[in-house]
């Protein structure tokens, strides 16, 4: 596996595979690898004929007040996963090789941010849509796959390349979860014993919410309601909870056709966000 | 030549030249073209195999109270221009071709609009960075080229291509200008016979400053005070008259280092802009 720290050289590496007639499928991630990545790498292989990993943790999609110090990193440790799944190349650049002195350029996407996550961490998405289009002008892919767990994000994406034309496929990898429902994600590792425990009620609050609809509730409200329920014997801090339409994420005070429901909560200092299909 | 309408197909048109080893220029145009255009597709010759001239008026990048209905078009005359300039592609697309519905991406560089142009037409640097980044997404060219006329213009894109990392070198065309002295533009043809006459003062009023500081002036005030008399003469409505540092675009106070003139003026309804290096 080719370590990359340079976009020259990331540059090169991919173009003289797409030279050669090589399909080329980047999975971008802020490192601290789980299954959930690999599960990503996995979906690309069948379109694709080589993979790059990215790994960075983006500074300016955290806010402030926001855990881009406490992220978890551990580059050794990810390196050894990367190689044991076959991954060709692992991009791992520095901030100051991506926002060099001077950088002054974002890319934003306007309205989708306009609910959820966007509200509640502004700036956020306008950081992710930059990184993610300066990785794919690094790693020039055919293919670029992103987990459904961070759902609003990956419709950012999927905007932001269909608005600029960027010849790139989104790949869509379902969330991947421990054996008692909790979504994988790298914040996890910052959890307590004790909060890992009442982590699960993300997705048991989620599970209930589709429950009820599946018994034939249709209200916003009382969906909310019963998931607060969940997430307040847990003692996890709500963020938000929403029931939304997945095609423009405005808030649904009843589930007829699509609906989605998500939450953003803290458990202790760590914020965990999760969502699931209602209908 | 090619007639190109659509995202999809200059896609492909660009990337089978370049998958056969050629090289692929591009010069983006608003069309009503000059000499100025032209000798942008002389610049590139020495560099590319095959050469794409983008024809569109972007709506994004006019405000409200912008020429945009008024700016002068004639595909026709266009394409005859190009054909005989030996041009491969001309990319015309439609304004639905670019911003389908649902549109929402837009790509700021955000320090170098705070000055000039970019102060006077709010939005107008996003406009054009987004159209530009759009139309290197659909040409996918190696080298663009773009004229010197439009001086902050250039420097824009020369930043957002660095930020971005877009593989992708931009080439400077000198300001093409007629024979007294006018910097061509597809905005002269809404001149009247008088406003023509008028329109001169620009470049007398910045060559004025250039001989002045070659006589040892360097005061900028002093400059400036000169060349709004030129512009007050030809009853020219100033926008803005600046003495800057070509590198961050900052006013100056005294001609030392590098320094720039640079000029934005209403000759009756018609906002011309042109510029020059002091030293």
């Amino acid at each position: 596996m080719e370590i990359i720290r340079s976009v020259a050289e990331m540059q090169r590496w991919s173009l003289s595979h797409r030279l050669g007639g090589r399909k080329v499928g980047l999975v971008p991630t802020m490192g601290y690898l789980h299954q959930g990545h690999l599960s990503l790498v996995q979906a690309l292989r069948p379109a694709c004929d080589v993979v790059v990993v990215s790994i960075f943790v983006n500074p300016i999609q955290f806010g402030p007040n926001e855990d881009f110090d406490r992220y978890p990193r551990d580059e050794a440790r990810d390196l050894a996963l990367l190689e044991g799944a076959g991954v060709d190349a692992a991009f791992i650049p520095t901030v100051s090789e991506m926002y060099p002195p001077g950088f002054q350029t974002h890319v934003e996407v306007e309205k989708l941010p306009q609910h959820l996550c966007g509200l509640k961490r502004p700036g956020h998405f306008r950081g992710v849509a930059t990184v993610v289009l300066k990785l794919f002008t690094a790693c020039i892919p055919q293919f670029a796959a992103f987990g459904a767990k961070d759902f609003q994000q990956l419709e950012v994406i999927r905007r932001m390349v269909r608005d600029l034309n960027m010849p790139i496929v989104i790949v869509e990898g379902a969330t991947v979860r421990e054996d008692d429902g909790l979504a994988m994600s790298s914040r996890n590792a910052m959890l307590s014993p004790d909060e890992r425990q009442r982590a699960t009620s993300l997705i048991r609050a989620l599970t209930k919410a589709r429950d009820m609809v599946q018994q034939g509730e249709s209200d916003a409200l009382a969906l909310r309601q019963a998931m607060a329920q969940i997430l307040s014997d847990a003692e996890a801090k709500v963020d938000y909870i929403a029931i939304f339409d997945p095609m423009d994420f405005s808030e649904l005070e009843a589930v007829e056709g699509q609906a989605h429901a998500a939450i953003a909560a803290f458990i202790g200092k760590t914020r965990l966000i999760d969502n699931m299909r209602l209908k």
